[in-house]
């Protein structure tokens, strides 16, 4: 972002000391380096300038209130004496709908903010501050859903949640109107076309669908509540499985000619992939607020009071604190495995040029489990070392790192499918980093399903063992590309031994690579 | 970022395509835009490429973890009947002091992270993993602190967190000779320095200082632990006291020529500024954080239980929530303060072209405060109406509120005395902006001063009213730039009344602006 204020600095220089004739002819030579760049690419340049700050501001503040709600679901007192299973059961009823309402309808807002600054790619003080209003609504969205949840047959829940979406429709469109009344603030484009008005209205329309959608649920609200539900949940899951469908179908029939029409349903631009930078920003949001919830607890409750340790540990403090081992042991293992998806998430990432909707979908599924850690975390250390409910929180902590892991390598797999356009040609088949990156996203799911497949045949395995285990993956991360170079290394020189090292090239890559950049930039 | 990484591959593909020696004879033209930009400026351009998200991931677990320990200070259960300042004195000497204290240490950590990857500025999956390791150790920072303000005569704490530093000082170091032993890794000008040697030995040197004054700190601690907290301060303020007694020195006997040597005693490269971009992402992970901790008391504490709702209330649930209504309010006005705040800052480092230390330093005090207001809405919504408490509690937040707005004041003045490098010219003296700016970050200061006075005059002003008056701040911002221009309007016509209207001609730049981007970036 500093360089592309510096940009826009040099421009204003620029524009004070040359006329724009000249400018304008220098500008092929420099643009010929970008010739292989889409026009979509091209765009994303131009408008990251100025609404770049705002957008991750609202990336951070709805990745925090995606994973809000995982915090009453951890905080969730077990009794040691209960059965997990059955505890767990009543956690799911109503706790974790919550959380995964809260965090898929998030969702649903966050990707409608990004069509919506997709259009607008420049902003003024106004803009950022009606901005900034909606942002307050929708870190209110929670506080609806556990109301709904606790209070299922009130329909103020459902009153106050459609009052909210309601009036966030009305913000946007003012957004929305207020743009196109200043046609430098939008998207390049829109700007060049010619049916500005019907730019405006076809986005007004898809803006104002689901708050049509929620006015309708208010009022049924009153004759017949469970109508309301189902309407809000057509609301927030049709664009997944509208998604899903057409991919199905796609994959199924083979790809079918899109008509503009459909594709113009869910975007207000055909064709346009998500903005992979602002799925980049939500990811790493959802990644660091879930490491450091763990240290928000552990800071609050497990410093011990000095009157216990005076009378209970006879003044040592050493002593009290062995009390709270495990749930160090706990923290850092946790700490260990959010950081390490993130650390796949991140080489994923840097290998993908175009983030298409459905990977944008399958990335939220992923996050959706890595916000179910802290979760993992408190069964962990909580039940008694060697019983039956330990075992068991092992294994949910397996099954949902197995999740976060599987959904992660599923974004990679769908990638492949049209590897063309969405990915760097080194992790395509036959790539240089191709068979690493298959090993590297591959890694949690393996672990996690070996680990659920010990406990079952282990009776004797405690949650410490599973912690350090947690902490000793790093360590394969390291030692995985070293066996993955030895084995194409082997294959290499067996199937064909004439063929030159790949490495020494590869060094010699990276060394010219730097200053190259400098040029392109 | 997701620019960036497409030039990278675009390189690739360039790469392959063309002979290196026709691209270099190329780049002249394309560079001849930016000769107006500082070397450092290049520099940044060329590095941000892959350690971005590494180090955005970084700055947003950095500023949490900075934040974090005012919820033990704002979940403090005070007495209704008990006198506020009373209460607040006892958490001033130890809570709030812990805050700040983790606030002033996280922060020099994460100005040693910054000046170390301004060095290494690409990064492989073994720098990830170290970085991830160091960041590890950085987030169990607050609880050693915890444990120090706990047990003050007790050595447990101090030792903890000598270690901690030591190790991280250890995993740096490291980092540093891994980075050396792949240039390609490294900074460009290091890259093409002729004395590597010399910068890895100064570098590390930089870094072992810390590590060394906690390793005599953890032995001074057996023997007389009062001088452990000593050095500890030492550490953490002696780069801020060196800063201020720098500026005030040279404002008060003019710029000194800097000799090599003392510029280097503090950062690498002599002449560095702060990594803008570094600073705004650090930001806004606060502001992000403390607007949305707010929402985590709420959606955890603030749903009503449907026995007590039964019996209590007759099963109404509106009265239930009726009950809560100040905590709305509070939470809303809350989130518009940090929203507004934000939105200065935003509009501040808008046009701030290259962020020096000393602005650095400023920038946390006012972090230091924002991350306050959390405490002050928890004190606001506590007390009953019209109450003593109620009155002191508002004049707290009005402190507050006005530290947090006055340092963001400071950063703006002491960018004016160097304006020509910091600032964009719109809002330098005389510059088209730079009367609204001005009134922009005088607006919270000046309103925290206002309701401040009012509490002492009026004997009855309620927290209702005070969270109305924040709700009603942005409106402020919205009609201020009205009145400043109505106000430089009526000036220009009593002053020069033959100048044309400056407007028109800023109408028609800002249509142009677009496409030129385009060209440039």
């Amino acid at each position: 972002m500093g360089e592309n204020d510096d940009s826009e600095i040099i421009e204003h220089h620029v524009e004070e000391e040359m006329e724009k004739k000249g400018t304008r002819s220098h500008a092929p030579s420099s643009s010929s380096f970008l010739e292989s760049v889409t026009p979509s690419d091209r765009e994303g340049h131009s408008g990251t300038q100025s609404s770049h700050r705002l957008l991750a501001y609202s990336d951070a503040l709805i990745s925090i209130i995606a994973t809000v709600m995982i915090l009453p679901v951890a905080h969730t007192k077990l009794e040691d004496n209960e059965k997990l299973s059955e505890s767990v059961q009543a956690l799911l009823t109503t706790k974790i709908a919550v959380y995964l309402m809260t965090f898929l309808i998030v969702t649903v807002a966050w990707a409608a903010h990004i069509r919506l600054f997709q259009v607008i790619v420049r902003i003024d003080d106004c803009l950022a501050l009606l901005n900034l209003a909606c942002m307050m609504l929708i870190t209110f969205l929670p506080y609806t859903f556990s109301l709904m949840a606790t209070f299922p047959e009130h329909i103020l829940g459902i009153l106050l949640f459609c009052g909210l979406v309601m009036v966030m429709g009305v913000i946007q469109s003012v957004i929305v109107l207020y743009a196109f009344s200043r046609p430098f603030l939008l998207n390049e484009q829109i700007q060049i076309s010619e049916n500005q008005a019907f730019y405006k209205h076809h986005i007004l329309k898809v803006i104002m669908r689901v708050p049509l959608m929620c006015f309708f649920a208010s009022i049924f609200s009153f004759i017949f509540f469970q109508l309301s539900y189902v309407l809000l949940a057509i609301v927030i899951f049709l664009p997944y499985i509208s998604q899903c469908l057409k991919w199905c179908r796609n994959k199924a029939i083979g790809q079918v000619e899109e008509t503009p029409d459909s594709m113009l349903f869910y975007t207000y631009l055909p064709n346009e992939p998500l903005s992979k930078d602002r799925v980049e920003a939500f990811s790493d949001g959802v990644y660091a607020i879930v490491a450091t919830l763990l240290i928000l607890d552990i800071c609050e409750d497990n410093v011990p009071d000095p009157l216990v340790v005076q009378k209970k540990f006879a003044g040592s403090l050493i002593a009290a604190l062995q009390e709270y081992g495990p749930e160090y042991l706990a923290y850092f293992g946790s700490f260990a495995t959010v950081g390490l998806l993130w650390f796949v998430h991140h080489s994923l990432f840097l290998h993908v040029t175009k983030a298409t909707r459905f990977m944008g979908l399958l990335n939220t599924f992923s996050l959706a489990f890595v916000g179910g850690l802290p979760l993992a975390y408190q069964l962990t250390h909580e039940f008694p070392e060697n019983s039956r409910n330990e075992l068991e929180a092992i294994q949910i902590s397996c099954v949902i790192i197995f999740f976060a892991g599987i959904f992660q390598l599923a974004i990679w797999v769908v990638a492949l499918y049209n590897e063309q356009e969405t990915l760097h040609p080194y992790v395509r088949y036959g790539g240089r980093e191709h068979v690493f990156m298959l090993a590297k996203l591959a890694l949690y799911p393996c672990v996690a399903l070996g680990t659920f497949f010990l406990t079952c045949i282990l009776s004797k395995f405690s949650a410490p063992i599973f912690h350090l285990m947690e902490i000793t993956v790093p360590f394969a991360f390291l030692v995985l590309r070293l066996l993955v170079r030895v084995g194409l290394a082997l294959l290499r020189l067996i199937f064909c031994p004439d063929r030159p090292d790949p490495r020494s090239v590869v060094e010699e890559e990276d060394e010219t690579r730097v200053p190259f950049n400098a040029l392109v930039t």
